[in-house]
C-alpha cells in the first residue's frame, strides 16, 4: 500500500423521504440557493418537496444547469449569488448540477481576477467557498461524497477538472425514490460511470491493497449486478438504493486511497464530450475497453485478477482469460444500453487528430498510472475506438 | 438497505514516517496533553517522536491510561487538563488511549454534575469536547477513525460504551512502523477485534445491501490472509499496513451504515472483562463461536453467506455448512494465538450468574439484532463457552 491522506466529512443521509431533513440540515437562518437542471426535478416534485422544507428560509433559484455545467451558465448563478447576499447552496440534480455548485461554491468567494484560474489551477487556487448541500437525483458521478467537479467552457471546448477541500458538501440527501423517474439513458450512464469510476482506482497495477482490491470487486459484482435489474424494474427499491450507494462509494475517495490510479480514459472522455457532445458515460464506455486492450501488458496483473475475481473467468490461457474480462466489460456496457464504438455515435475517423490537439492543449501526454500514456498511445486507443 | 446517515470527518493520514506531520496537522499556538498507556511508547522511541514534532508547541504529557482505560485515571487527567487549561488532547497508543482520550475531551468541558452520566447515557449527554488527535500504535479496535469508546469503572466493575459526533479525533496518523515492536499477544488480540468488529455488523440477517456484505466479506478475507502472516513476520511493511488499514476500515461506521447489527458478543465480553481481568479479544475469541452456535437458527441466512464467500465452504448440507464455518472462525482465532474456551482463562463455571447478574444491572436484557438475545440466551451462549 502507498502513504495517503484521507478525509470525506460528507454526511450522508440515506434513505425515502429524507428531504424532509432539510429543514434542520440548512444552517438556520440561511439565505438558500437552490441550483438545479434542466427542469426534471420540477416535473417529478422534487422541488416542490425540496422548497416544503425549507419554508423556514429565505430561498432563490438558479435552473438551467447543463449535462455538462458550462462555465457560462454558472457565472450567472454567481452574479445571482453576489446580488442577493446569498450564503448557502442546495445542489438538487445530478452530477453536473452538483459539479456546477461546488464551482458556484467557489467561484462566488473567488479573489482573484478571473474565476477559470480555480479550473486551469485544478483547484488549487480555491483558498474559500460558501458552504453547500445537495439533494441527489442520479447516482452516477460520487459528486455527492468527494470535493470535485468536472466544468466545460464551451467557447473554447475546454473540459476541465477541479478539487478543493473547500468544496466538500456539507450533507448529501438521497433518497432512492427520487430516481425512479429518470429516462433510461441516464440511468444506463450513471451504472458505466461508476463502473468506471471503480475501474480507474482498480485496474492499474498491483500495489499490495487488499482491502481497496476487495471493495473495488464488490462494487464492481454489485453494479454487475444491478444494471440490468434497474433497466428491466425501475421502480425497485433496493435495486435504486444499492445502485445509489455503490455509485456514492465508487468516487469518495476511500477505494483509491493508498493505491496507483489511472484516470487516461476520463481524460480521452473529456475531449470527447466537449468536442462532440456524447454524454459522459457514453465516451467512457467507448474508451475503457480500447484503453485496457491497448495497455495490456502494463495492467497485466489487474486484468486476470478482475477476470478471476470479478467476472469468474478462471478457464484458457493468460492471454484468452483478458481478452474474455475485456470483452466481458464491453458486453456488460451494451447490455444496459450504452454502446461502445465511436461510429455508433456517428463520430468519424477524423476525431483522433481532433481529440489529440486538445490533449495536447490542455497538457495530457503523459497519462495513467504511469505517466506512460503518451500521445502515442492514445493514438492507438481511439484508433481501437472504431 | 435500511435508511442510515453516515458522518465520518476523521482525517486519516497514513504511512511511514507521518508522525512529523503533526507540526502541521495540531493547530497552532495550542497547549497540548499527550495522553498514552503503560509506556512501551516511552521505550519504543514513538513519543520521542512526537515530542520532536511537537517541537513547537506547550505540551504536558499524562501516562498510565489502562489497557480498559479506567474512570478513575482519566478523571485525573480532566484534573490537569482544567488545571493547564490545555486545549488539544493528542493520544498516543492503541484503542483504550484513544478511547480513555476522547472521554477526557468530553468530560473536560462537562457541564452536569457527575461525568460518569456521559457513560450511562452512552454519549448522548456530550454537548461539546476539546479537540483530540491520535497516533495509533495498535490496528485493533478502530477508535483512530470513530467518536466511540469504551470506559470500566472498576470499583463497580462497570464497563460501559459512549458514542458522540463531538468526539471524533480531527486528525489520526496511522503509521505502520509504530507497531512492529508490539507483543504477539496484542497483535493477535487486534486481529479478533477487528475480526468480530465485523462479524457484528455483517453476522445477523439479509438486509439486502451488497456493498456492505462485499465490504465485510472482503475486510474478514484481508484479516483471515494477514493474521498468520503478522505473527510470523512482525517486520513485513505492507503486512502491517495491510491489517491497520483493514483493522480502521472494520469499525469507521461504512460497513454497518443501513444494515443491522448485533453486538450481543461484545456485551456479553465486556462483562467478562470488567469481571474476570480476560483482554478485551479473548473474550470476543471465546465469545462469537458460542454466539453464533447459539444463534445460528435466527442467523442462518448468513451464516451460510458467511460460509461460502468468507471460507468456500461449498461442500455438504446446510448444517455440514454452518458447524464448518463456525469450526472455522473459532481455528482461526486459535492459529493467532488467542484461546476461545473460558477455562482457558482459568474461568468457572461460576461465571455465568455472575456475567448474567451484571448484563441485569446494565440493562443488557434484549441483544442482537432481534433484540431476543434475553438473559436466557445470554446464559445458554455462556454455558457454551465452557
Amino acid at each position: 500500500m502507498q502513504s495517503f491522506d484521507f478525509y470525506n466529512p460528507v454526511h450522508i443521509v440515506f434513505g425515502e423521504g429524507r428531504i424532509k431533513n432539510l429543514a434542520t440540515l440548512v444552517p438556520a437562518g440561511s439565505r438558500v440557493l437552490v441550483l438545479y437542471g434542466g427542469g426534471s426535478v420540477k416535473k417529478n416534485g422534487t422541488l416542490d418537496e425540496v422548497n416544503s422544507a425549507l419554508a423556514g428560509f429565505t430561498t432563490f433559484e438558479f435552473g438551467g444547469i447543463e449535462a455538462n455545467p458550462g462555465f457560462e451558465t454558472l457565472m450567472r448563478a454567481v452574479e445571482l449569488v453576489k446580488a442577493e447576499k446569498i450564503d448557502f447552496l442546495l445542489a438538487v440534480g445530478g452530477g453536473s448540477v452538483l459539479d456546477g455548485t461546488k464551482f458556484v461554491a467557489a467561484a462566488s468567494v473567488y479573489e482573484g481576477d478571473d474565476p477559470w484560474d480555480i479550473l486551469t489551477s485544478f483547484g488549487a487556487k480555491i483558498t474559500a467557498a460558501l458552504p453547500l448541500g445537495a439533494v441527489l437525483t442520479l447516482p452516477a458521478t460520487g459528486s455527492e461524497m468527494n470535493n470535485g467537479g468536472v466544468i466545460t467552457r464551451y467557447a473554447t471546448h475546454d473540459k476541465l477538472f477541479f478539487g478543493s477541500n473547500k468544496t466538500f458538501p456539507k450533507f448529501s440527501i438521497l433518497d432512492p425514490v427520487k430516481t425512479y423517474t429518470l429516462p433510461p439513458r441516464q440511468v444506463a450512464n450513471g451504472v458505466v460511470d461508476a463502473f468506471t469510476h471503480v475501474m480507474e482506482q482498480y485496474l492499474t497495477y498491483p500495489a499490495d491493497a487488499p482491502v481497496q482490491d476487495r471493495f473495488a470487486e464488490g462494487l464492481l459484482q454489485t453494479l454487475i449486478e444491478l444494471g440490468p435489474k434497474v433497466i428491466a424494474t425501475p421502480h425497485d427499491y433496493q435495486v435504486r438504493a444499492n445502485l445509489m450507494w455503490a455509485a456514492t462509494m465508487a468516487l469518495n475517495g476511500l477505494i483509491g486511497a493508498g493505491v496507483p490510479q489511472d484516470w487516461a480514459t476520463h481524460m480521452l472522455g473529456h475531449e470527447l464530450t466537449a468536442l462532440y457532445g456524447l454524454d459522459h458515460a457514453q465516451t467512457l464506455a467507448v474508451v475503457l475497453p480500447s484503453m485496457l486492450q491497448v495497455r495490456r501488458a502494463d495492467k497485466r496483473a489487474k486484468l486476470l485478477q478482475y477476470a478471476e475475481r470479478v467476472w469468474g473467468i478462471r478457464e484458457g490461457d493468460e492471454e484468452a482469460r483478458i481478452n474474455a474480462a475485456i470483452a466481458n466489460t464491453r458486453e456488460f456496457f451494451e447490455s444496459v444500453g450504452v454502446k461502445t464504438r465511436l461510429p455508433d455515435y456517428s463520430v468519424g475517423r477524423e476525431a483522433i487528430d481532433r481529440v489529440l490537439g486538445q490533449l495536447e492543449k490542455h497538457g495530457m501526454t503523459q497519462l495513467g498510472e504511469h505517466r506512460n500514456v503518451t500521445l502515442a498511445t492514445s493514438r492507438q486507443v481511439l484508433e481501437s475506438c472504431f
